[in-house]
């Protein structure tokens, strides 16, 4: 039967839309990212899988709006729409004025969620995907890490103002040096991802290596 | 036939194992990694499937074979035998006193490396593979990341017992402080990766963020 433009039809489509993502996070957790199938997301949505092939070119695609959407929707809430990129920039990060105390917070709570499955596994797989698929990867990076770092950069841009950051960084590189150490470590599993790390690295970008 | 323990048959093995070390390498150009498969590899090395299979489980170990032993390897030289986990920890970072001059001058050559496809393209899809496939992730990093990481390490270290480098820091974590950005830019392409950030991370990380 083909679909019509009713009330019941529009109903239904968000229902299967929204098993359809469920059951991709449900089955990324029991399979792996490689294992993952279109064909397992749709018998474990009760859908063909042409239903998903409408909607979506891969299983990366599904799995990309199941993270954002879960990201942006606090449980049980009605998901608002957001305009593109802006899903998870509504907030600021804190501002005590103490600008090493707000960052090891944040970071620290970036070290937990680094360290969640139930954000690991998707943020993972999605990473990996977008390395060696660049559309995927550009989609990836503009809605879930671009909105974030643009907040790391305006705190540090404050705190610049405020004259606690030397007039002559570059707050972007800052952030990135801030950030890009707990990625690597998340990503590569090169040593453990503690809060301690989350520290040491914050301490070490604020100070400086040299001896002064 | 069945192999023979004979000199021709351990040439020939040996030729056959370099032809698919090549086509790996070939075909990850031409198709991109997500379309290399065990088949095309050896079609284009013209042996069997079963020979890949004899030798390597997937076509990640087959790439990851063919990386290592190609960065090992100088243009048209033998491949010495060397210990698991040291081919590339040889050489070490220049030491002219000037720590700033040097890490520039390494992280201008990393650089120059990761824009390079023939790094860039195996050195990606092993990341992208080992995100999602922790065993293979952990070959990556032993074989590929940590040896230049602690020749890193050891540089800092030599600063730090030259009094250049402040008494308090961890090495390690300093190290990643430098190498995590560049990283982060490469793998996620957020914005491009030129020498002049290179630059920019050494003299944020030295002399760090804050104003004083």
């Amino acid at each position: 039967m083909a679909d019509k433009a009713a009330p019941d039809s529009s109903r239904r489509s968000e229902r299967s839309r929204r098993a359809i993502l469920d059951a991709a996070l449900e089955l990324l957790g029991e399979l792996g990212y490689p294992r993952l199938t279109i064909e397992a997301i749709a018998a474990r949505a009760g859908v063909g899988k042409q239903t998903i092939y409408r909607w979506w070119p891969s299983k990366a695609a599904v799995l990309l709006d199941a993270f954002t959407d879960r990201g942006a929707t606090p449980e049980g809430a009605e998901a608002p729409e957001a305009p593109e990129g802006t899903e998870r920039a509504e907030a600021a990060l804190p501002d005590t004025g103490d600008l090493e105390a707000d960052l090891k917070l944040v970071l620290r709570a970036a070290v937990n969620q680094m360290n969640a499955p139930a954000y690991d596994l998707p943020a993972r797989a999605l990473t990996a995907e977008g390395l060696v698929n660049p559309e995927l990867g550009a989609h990836f990076v503009a809605q879930v890490l671009e909105p974030p770092l643009r907040l790391f950069a305006e705190r540090l841009r404050a705190a610049q103002d405020a004259g606690q950051v030397a007039r002559d960084i570059d707050p972007r590189v800052a952030v990135e040096l801030v950030c890009g150490p707990l990625t690597h470590r998340w990503l590569l599993r090169t040593l453990p991802l503690t809060h301690e790390y989350a520290d040491a690295v914050v301490e070490t970008a604020l100070r400086g290596i040299l001896n002064r």
